[in-house]
């Protein structure tokens, strides 16, 4: 076999056989097959797609690349969560135990960010003491014992996908759905995950900036999950705008709690719990959504969920008091206010930009090798549909005085984001669609 | 500028400036742009294609990145003549001599051959001291003094075609006319050609194996050289079966040395006068086709012709004895006679596998380092549209005893590229389209 002759047969729109993925992997993987190589068959991928048993084969032959999380130990369906990306989406840290507290246990790896705010990780480094490297065998007990435990990717996982994503970050060839989908699913595939649940974001603040684009991938991602017998669901969900009011890791954290507590904003609630109906109902726990949301509501009332955050919280060494007092958190030493320069509805936030003015205020990393300042980030006061006046406060910037050279940027960043209208603004929905193995369910 | 966003533009189809292009191909060639993304904008290419002004800036960056030749010392319009390759395609040796006789100097460099069967530089390597080595001076006061020289390739001419084409080669992506058009001009404008024309073989021995595309080749070329000021005419000739009987280096240098005294096979004398005809016309000797082609017929019948290609035989320090006697040239030990199984007609011969024939002989290179048989080829009998008789000769098999080992995979090649018929053949014509800046004229 020879790489050219697959390249050869892509471009000409022809079906590579699972024996030929598995050449070019394993050949990518192992340094025989050069990135030149690989780079002219992502392009050939891009404009002529892959078909879903293809997608499947490259999806297995990236996620047994390297380490993989073997969870047969942990007692029950394993159902992980995966975001699409998006700003101010903090839904692991409200679900995870949401869901945990139902009885779906809950072994997750989660990221750091790599884009303009942190990742679920550096959020949960907001906690003083909190542990993101658990080894192996403590991670699986945690799980046993509590239900429950989010720690950071570790070892040598995919390895795979991580060059291969590096090569087409060079190469304009980041685009194509199957491309995108198989790396998604061979992260969730090797670290172990029975079934799984997509929140595919959709929107001007999402990767896929159309509906009918996120849909696409989310079918992708789907019938990824078919054809290597993970059952899989995909919810399609808005980000047009940033998803609750904080966006900042210590910030995103009290949020969340305070969602746990059932005094969150709505929207962030409101998805939570269709993701987290949806694991109930994958992992076994709820015969239906509306079954799965009774007892999620049930856990939120009850205390139970919160409960359960906290005892991960203890179980990885942080300091559970943040957690009963949020205002031990860190904060920030200012806050900025940002006000309306005029009357109306709020038409539209830009989520990218809010997301740029959080991290120029220090919650992102503008490299690779930037320290997050957990304490800042934004405080949306108002979002899409909200009436505003003259003078009002929009949001507040949250910094510490180290950062204060990144404030003008931000402010006016933050100002721009916002769209404005004279009009009263339809409401608008959280959820576009749902994507199952059995189809699609547009709202 | 970064390569990535160059290659993106591409890949939506849109078209690169010429300080995009010049900026991709310099960084390149400095090796600041790494292969993967050059495969990767190459395979965008093959599918979105370039503009002729594209593809002009390629060829004009690709001209100029390494030694180019400055044939001004030299009086005249220096007129080029390229093939597109196939096999017993020994125009050269017959157009240079005939053409100079005419009063157009021929200032050529050739290549060796990469494929199944020699070069222009090999097939003169059969006269016993043939240098095709000149330093640039000796080279330009050749062609001042006798009107004619044939050199290989020295120095370090178009190294960013040759990087680019070595990518092309291993990702898939050599099959795209733009870079094949570019590829082939950047070569002739560093060698210093004021006009050029061009002999696009079309058929199953050919690169472009139909006439369409043979037409859009060669109108790509023409588009190059209108583009940056070179006259440029193509002329589309058959290669749906070997030029002439001779395959192999001495057996084809005896073969143009019959033509150029008006002895030659019919297909080869036609296809010689028809692009030396051209040749006349750009180097503004002659007025038309008709004019020149009188005045050629009139160089061979004086014996002009030939005896221009002795002075370069000469000139280049080789053994002129063996032009005026061709017997002296080197000759196989062993000649086996290819004999057909069954009566009919000849109606179809593979060109190709009579190239790998000769090359099982000895006459062409498997690999880089191979040393070529000069004396070894094929030598066919039959071709297109004669009547054969069972037990009649198809082909002689030339070769010494050295390369027995590769006879009988060679005769079943040959034997196995004639195709028969039982009806007769109707004539085919030898030059199926004329490309020029004017259009396109089909015969």
């Amino acid at each position: 076999m020879r790489a050219v002759d697959l390249i050869r047969k892509k471009r000409d729109g022809l079906e590579l056989s699972g024996e030929e993925i598995a050449f070019l992997i394993r050949g990518y993987s192992e340094g025989t097959i050069p990135d030149y190589q690989m780079a002219a068959w992502a392009m050939a991928v891009y404009y002529q797609g892959m078909s879903a048993r293809e997608t499947a084969d490259l999806t297995l032959n990236m996620a047994s690349s390297g380490d993989t999380i073997d969870l047969s130990s942990i007692h029950g369906v394993k159902v992980d969560k995966h975001s699409t990306g998006g700003v101010g989406d903090k839904t692991t840290i409200v679900i995870g135990p949401l869901v945990a507290a139902a009885g779906v246990p809950v072994a997750k790896m989660s990221g750091r960010g790599l884009g303009h705010t942190g990742g679920t990780i550096d959020k949960l480094e907001a906690i003083q003491g909190f542990n993101v490297e658990l080894e192996k065998e403590e991670f699986y007990s945690q799980v046993n014992e509590i239900g429950l435990a989010v720690v950071g990717q570790s070892g040598n996982m995919t390895p795979a996908d991580k060059k291969l994503y590096s090569l087409r970050d060079v190469t304009a060839t980041v685009d194509s759905i199957p491309l995108i989908a198989s790396s998604v699913m061979s992260k969730k595939i090797a670290a172990g995950a029975d079934a799984i649940v997509l929140d595919v974001k959709t929107g001007s603040g999402a990767f896929m900036k159309t509906l009918d684009d996120s849909i696409r991938l989310a079918k992708a991602m789907v019938d990824i999950g078919t054809q290597v017998g993970r059952n899989t669901v995909a919810v399609i969900s808005d980000m047009d705008q940033p998803l609750g009011h904080a966006i900042g890791n210590a910030m995103e954290i009290k949020e969340a709690v305070a969602t746990l507590q059932g005094k969150g904003p709505n929207d962030l609630q409101e998805v939570c719990l269709i993701l987290a109906s949806h694991m109930l109902v994958l992992g076994g726990k709820a015969a239906s959504e509306e079954e799965a949301r009774e007892m999620l509501q049930q856990k939120i009332d009850s205390g139970e969920a919160l409960d359960k955050l906290k005892k991960m919280v203890l179980a990885q060494g942080g300091d559970v008091t943040q957690i009963d007092d949020t205002s031990l958190l860190p904060e920030a030493e200012l806050k900025i206010e940002v006000k309306s320069d005029r009357d109306g509805y709020i038409e539209s936030i830009q989520a990218e930009e809010i997301g740029i003015a959080a991290m120029l205020l220090g919650a992102g990393r503008e490299t690779k090798d930037s320290v997050i300042d957990l304490a800042a980030g934004v405080d949306l006061h108002k979002k899409i549909g909200d009436p505003v006046r003259v003078g009002e406060v929009l949001a507040v910037l949250h910094l510490n005085r180290q950062h204060e050279k990144g404030l003008e940027e931000a402010r006016s960043k933050v100002l721009g984001a916002y769209g404005f209208s004279n009009d009263r603004i339809p409401k608008r929905p959280l959820v576009f669609a749902l994507v199952t193995p059995e189809g699609i369910k547009r709202f």
